[in-house]
């Protein structure tokens, strides 16, 4: 085992004798951390820009596009923008502890459900260097202990960002081990870290397609995928067409790069005369790119062809596939063929197609008359999100506080033994 | 591939492409088929009998244990109770559409977290067939595939039952792909199941350790364990000696076999003179053995010494270690080291104490002045139960009907966008 793969178990085992500590945090201790680590956040704007800096430059170096630089920047806004999404987790309500439900059995038994933590959570992401300080603002609210576990390019801001937070946890007497930052890059060391599932009780990866294919070639531990959404709107025949203009643009185009945006359109054929030329052109006023089925392609203008692949992809960019359709059967065939089971919408004034869809679609949001960019743990109500999952099992959908638990039974008896 | 590998991998495919059939059942449906599925089975006591008798006959010629042989045994009475069992989970709520909450955004859009079937189910499990029916009607009446593959000494017996069933589903007119029983008991057949993720959405694995360890070793699908459970006593200081005697016996004794079944007793040094050699000699009247550490050997008659490897011990059989702990502190610590997660009770008087270890003991039920043996899905009154999960993501413990769905978000609106 090479020296980072032994460090990485070190850590692992650290993070697991620091499970009781997480867990018996006090909301007071919690919230009190929170606070002052958004301060020392904000009063380290200069040592955090330094080291962001080696990244920029290595970035560069390497040749990376400017998206994915512009990604890496931290600058006072985005410290300023961490530091307040301390402050959001501040302001949740601790789920540790809440009773969910309770009841009374016929031999007197009091019987509750109540949350704990997971006990510890490994994250691993690429890119942007906030999610180090988001995670770990959520994992500590909640309870758990977190290993996070950044891409290469952010390394140095990284590992900043938990010396920083670590700092904060030893002023506030607090064992520093339920925050720790993985202090290589070492492929080996990840493949090691994923198969210790005697430590680590959950893995949620954030990321793309090479990254889920290595989770699911390693991971020895559970997993919570936040995986792609090739997210999905169905124009109905009596939609209502100019509230459907307005959703369907602000699905695409508001912001393209995220996985609850608009991938493919689908349209009933008995109002895609009327309504699809000017869509088309509105949407590639916005600089959007459409492919389309071929009766698409003879009512437009300027639509390229969609091909087999186009109806499976998430282009995270502004490109757009439409289809025309049938009617709700065969716009309810095509999405369980192509959904990744993450958003979908229906734009109608049939009540009864929109309850049918709601019922149909077993994606983790299924919308009616309204943008797919509202499957979000803050448009939902949760506050702060760790992500959006795409695996059912747990959490199917935006990630908040709640879901970063798990319940027991606790069950109070005067001497009950069973007959 | 060998010609079973191919086999199953066909059989997972057939079992996604009816998902949309199992989760658009109505209650209704569902609830016919228990009803005749039940009917059906006691008619046919003598066919299942019958082939029953292949596996006995091949349980004996292999020398099996009479206990293992006694397991796998269908009398009239068992097939009664497999009958019983369905028309049980006939009476349970349908958790298929139930709306576990809801509220109001304040941009009007309704959001609701409404219970979905999980989609296709693999139950691996061992020797007992009753399985075979439980599981059935459990995952059909929460909407879920269920691909179902037994131990191979019961093998005969479960292809029976599943035909049997998928009569019952043909006569109804249901996709019978919905319940699949796998025709092989051949070791790469199940390891290629194990990969097949993109059909089949959860395992739920109910055995011993080396039908853990070969998921932990192949599976690519989410497992959630039915593991083993290394369940604690404590008798803290003020105890109420009578009750204490009447729950430790019940714990150990009543049915020492299963999972829930008492393994270690932890006593507070304060009274251990005057509870245990009283206590010790009960449970040797009721046949136990008992181990101790050097303190019980000391105050005890008969005790053999237990060793490391006892605390860690899931017996399972009528054998009992005992240690002596200075006080509460001590009984945590080795709670923290040795339990399972799955089942520990506190016995005492002291309000003070039992709120502790109910707060620091995350097993998966934690109890006071309480058997460990009501940690049961019946028990706690959630009707049937598949198994006790002693993984802790989505389903901690008992895991009855609702826990073999998932939620989705049902969202509706008037043509809200996002800004």
């Amino acid at each position: 085992m090479s020296k980072d793969s032994e460090m990485v178990v070190e850590l692992a085992k650290k993070a697991r004798a620091a499970v009781s500590d997480a867990a018996n945090l006090t909301t007071l201790q919690k919230n009190q951390f929170l606070e002052k680590a958004a301060t020392h956040i904000l009063k380290s704007s200069q040592r955090i820009q330094e080291e962001n800096r080696k990244d920029l430059e290595a970035a560069k170096a390497k040749g990376l596009s400017s998206a994915m630089i512009d990604r890496l920047v931290l600058n006072d806004q985005r410290i300023q923008d961490m530091a307040q999404g301390l402050l959001d987790v501040f302001k949740l309500e601790d789920p540790v502890g809440q009773v969910v439900k309770g009841w009374v059995r016929p031999n007197g038994l009091r019987v509750e459900k109540v949350r704990i933590p997971l006990g510890v959570i490994c994250m691993i992401y690429e890119s942007r260097p906030n999610v180090t300080v988001d995670a770990a603002g959520l994992c500590l609210k909640s309870g758990n202990v977190v290993v996070l576990r950044g891409g290469s390019e952010a390394f140095h801001s990284n590992q900043i960002l938990g010396t920083i937070l670590r700092e904060v946890l030893v002023e506030e007497k607090i064992n520093p081990d339920v925050i720790q930052v993985v202090p290589t890059t070492d492929r080996e060391a990840v493949q090691t870290l994923l198969v210790q599932d005697q430590y680590i009780d959950l893995v949620i990866p954030r990321g793309g397609e090479s990254l889920m294919n290595m989770l699911r070639q390693y991971s020895k531990i559970p997993v919570i995928k936040h995986d792609k959404g090739v997210c999905h709107i169905f124009v109905d025949y009596n939609a209502d067409l100019e509230k459907a203009e307005q959703i369907v643009l602000n699905a695409k185009v508001q912001r393209p790069g995220v996985c609850n945006a608009l991938e493919t359109l689908l349209v009933d054929q008995k109002l895609a005369h009327q309504f699809l030329p000017r869509m088309v052109q509105e949407l590639q006023n916005q600089g959007v790119e459409v492919r389309g089925c071929q009766k698409t392609q003879e009512i437009s203008e300027n639509v390229q062809v969609a091909t087999e692949e186009d109806w499976d992809t998430e282009y995270l960019e502004k490109i757009l596939s439409i289809k025309i359709v049938e009617g709700i059967d065969e716009a309810l065939e095509h999405i369980r063929q192509y959904s990744s089971l993450h958003t979908e919408s229906i734009l109608t004034n049939d009540e009864q197609h929109a309850e049918r869809f709601l019922r149909e679609v077993n994606s983790s949001a299924v919308l009616v008359n309204a943008s797919t960019r509202f499957n979000d743990g803050g448009q939902l109500g949760l506050g702060a999100e760790i992500g959006i999952s795409t695996t059912k099992l747990h959490a199917f959908g935006p990630m908040g506080l709640e879901e970063l638990t798990t319940q027991k039974y606790v069950i109070r008896g005067e001497g009950q033994i069973r007959e």
